[in-house]
C-alpha cells in the first residue's frame, strides 16, 4: 500500500473525514517527494492534486510524477480554489490560526473542518523500506563526521573550527547539508544541552559534546558523543560511567510494543541510582526522519508504544551546572526483534 | 528605547492589548537574544517572564540578564502557569489552532486573545544599530563563499563538492552555519528557482546559479550569482544582460517611501521589456534578517512601504524551462537617502 493509501485507510478506520488536505512541508514531502509544494489534496475518489505556485510550479511539474500538479498564480487563492472543491468534510493537518479561520470561512464553518495531524504523525513514525535506507545513509553520514570529530578534538582547537571540519567532512562524504545546527560545546558550556558559544578554545580536562547530523534525500540523523581533552577527573569519569551505562542498557531494553516512556525509565532510573537523577534535564529520545524531531516521544509523559520501523534517538545525559555536560546519542532503528544502532560512531575509551 | 518598550508602544498606539504573549521563535530571539525558550510574557506593567523548559532552563539563565527567566518543569502547564497572571486582554503573535485553542479555554474564552503578530513583524523590519551590524557581518561571510564559488566553479565540478567547499570557507571565516540550504544549479535545473539536485557534474555553457547565505549570532544573508561554465552562447547572453540591468536599476530605485510593489515594478517592467517576462517567477525579493524571509515583502501585491533600516534582498531572475535560470541577488540595507549593498559578491564579466 502506497503513503497515500495507507493515510485514507487510516482516516476511515478512525471515522475521520477521508477527503483530506496537507499542508505541513514534511508532510507533503512525506506523501509526494516534492519539497516545496503548497498544499496536496487527497480527495476520497478520484485523483489527488498537488498545489504549487508560480515559483516552483515548474519543477514539481518535472519531479513529480504520481501526481497532478496545479498552479497557483499570482493573486489566485488557494483557500477559494480548494473551497471550490470541497465535499461535506475535510481532514486538514496543521495550519495557523489565521490560515485556519480563512479556510474554515471558505468552505462553510469550521465544523467542516476536522484535525488529522495525529493520522500522519502515526503514518510517518513508522518507517518503510525505502525510508530506511535514505536514513540509514544520512546515519553513515553522521557517523563519518563524528570520526572527523575524534581525529581533531584536543586542547587549543576552536569549537567553531571542529564544527567547520566535521561539516566539510559530512558534504564530502556525500551529505545534502547538516540535519540541525552542529553542536560542539566545551567545558561549562557543555553542562547546557543546546549550548554551543562556538568561539570557545578547547581547555585541558574540558568535557567536550558534539552532536551532529546529515541529510541525505530530505532524511536526518542525529548522533552525539562525549570526548575529553586530556586526561579525566574523578568525577567526569563518575558521569562519563553513568551515562554510557545507561545509554547500554536502554538501548538493549528497545524493542517492538515497549511503551516509550518505560523506555526513557531505563535511563532515568540508572542515571538516578547513580546519584546525578536531577541533571538529566532532557526526554531520553525523540523519532527521527523527515524532521530531525517527530513521532515517537521517549519521554516519561509519552503515550506512544515503540513499533518495528520506528527510527529513535536513545540520548541519555547528565549536565552539571557551572561543571560539564554529557550526552551519548544513537539514532537507532526498532526491528522486529530489537533494535539496530544506525550511527555507528568511533570507539571511544 | 529598547525593543519591548517598543512593542508596547506600538500595541498602545494602535488600540491592542497591551498584555502580551510571545510564542514564535524569532521573535522570542528578538527580545531577549535567547533562542530556545517557550514563550516571553510581557505585562503592561511590572517585569517580563522567559518561560522555559527544564532543558534549557539553566542555559536561559546564565544568557539572559535582563529579564527573570522562570521554569516550567516536566508535567507542568505553561498555559495554566500563564493563564493564572492573564490580565482582561492578551496580545498574541503566533500559535498553531490547537495550542490557539487551548489558550483560550485556559484564559477564559478567544475574546480574551488577540493576534498581534502583524506588531512585531513590523518592529522587526526596521532593523536597529546593532543588528545591522550582525547582518553585515553576516554578509561578509556570505561574500567569501560566494568569492568561493567564482574560484572553483566550472566544467567537471560536482554541485555537491561546489556547496561543500562554499560552507566551508563561510565556516572558517567565521560562520555559525548556512542561512538556508546553499543553492548550486547548474543546466536545465537552474531554471528551477528552488531546483538544486546537487548530484550534477557541471557542464560546457551551463548556468550555474549559486544561491547562498551565512548566519551570525542569529543573524541571516542571503546573495545569488550566476556562473556560466566556458563560453556564453548568444540567448545566454541576453538573459543575463536583462537581469544584470534590472537589479541595477532596480537597486538604484530602492530608498525610503518607496512602495515595496514599485520596487518589484522596476525589475518586472524591465525583464518584460526585454521579452522575458513570462520567465520572472517569483518576487522581487524579501526582508532578511533573524529569518531568511521576513518583512517587508517585495512584490506586485505587498502592500508594504519602505523604511530607513529595512534589510531586503532585490534578487530578479529568469527561467527558462528546459533551458536554464539566471538570478542576481544582494542583500541591501535602506538608508535615510538611498540604499547601500551588504552583500559585496565577486566581480563578473
Amino acid at each position: 500500500m502506497n503513503r497515500i493509501d495507507a493515510l485514507k485507510h487510516a482516516a476511515q478506520k478512525q471515522g475521520k473525514p477521508t477527503n483530506l488536505l496537507i499542508f505541513n512541508q514534511p508532510n507533503i514531502t512525506y506523501f509526494t517527494n516534492f519539497p516545496a509544494a503548497i498544499a496536496l489534496y487527497i480527495p476520497e475518489q478520484g485523483d489527488c492534486k498537488l498545489f504549487a505556485s508560480t515559483v516552483n510550479y515548474e519543477q514539481a511539474k518535472a519531479e513529480v510524477k504520481s501526481i497532478t500538479v496545479e498552479q497557483i498564480k499570482r493573486g489566485e487563492n488557494l483557500t477559494e480554489k480548494i473551497a471550490k472543491q470541497a465535499p461535506k468534510k475535510l481532514g486538514v493537518d496543521t495550519l495557523s490560526t489565521e490560515s485556519w479561520r480563512s479556510l474554515a470561512k471558505a468552505v462553510g464553518g469550521e465544523e467542516k473542518l476536522e484535525p488529522i495531524n495525529s493520522l500522519v504523525r502515526e503514518l510517518r513514525s513508522v518507517k518503510d523500506e525505502e525510508e530506511i535506507k535514505l536514513i540509514r545513509e544520512a546515519c553513515r553520514l553522521a557517523s563519518v563526521g563524528m570520526q572527523t570529530a575524534k581525529e581533531i578534538i584536543g586542547v587549543g582547537l576552536k569549537e567553531k573550527e571542529a564544527a567547520a571540519e566535521i561539516e566539510y567532512a559530512m558534504r564530502k562524504a556525500g551529505s545534502d547539508g547538516t540535519a540541525f545546527d552542529t553542536i560542539v560545546a566545551s567545558g561549562a558550556t557543555s553542562a547546557f544541552p543546546h549550548g554551543s558559544n562556538l568561539e570557545r578554545t578547547i581547555h585541558e580536562c574540558d568535557f567536550v559534546v558534539v552532536d551532529l547530523g546529515a541529510t541525505y534525500k530530505f532524511y536526518r540523523s542525529d548522533i552525539s558523543l562525549i570526548f575529553i581533552a586530556t586526561k579525566t577527573t574523578e568525577k567526569q569519569a563518575r558521569i562519563y560511567e553513568a551515562v554510557k551505562m545507561a545509554h547500554e542498557k536502554t538501548f538493549e531494553a528497545v524493542k517492538p510494543k515497549i511503551v516509550a516512556s518505560e523506555v526513557d525509565g531505563v535511563s532515568r532510573r540508572l542515571i538516578e541510582q547513580a546519584g546525578f537523577g536531577e541533571f538529566f534535564v532532557h526526554n531520553l529520545g525523540h523519532g527521527v526522519g523527515l524532521e530531525i524531531h517527530e513521532a515517537p516521544i521517549l519521554s516519561p509523559e509519552s503515550k506512544d508504544i515503540l513499533a518495528a520501523g520506528n527510527v529513535v534517538t536513545i540520548e541519555p545525559g547528565i549536565y552539571v551546572p557551572g561543571f560539564g555536560g554529557v550526552r551519548i546519542e544513537d539514532t537507532v532503528l526498532v526491528t522486529k526483534k530489537g533494535a539496530e544502532i544506525l550511527t555507528v560512531g568511533p570507539c571511544l575509551p
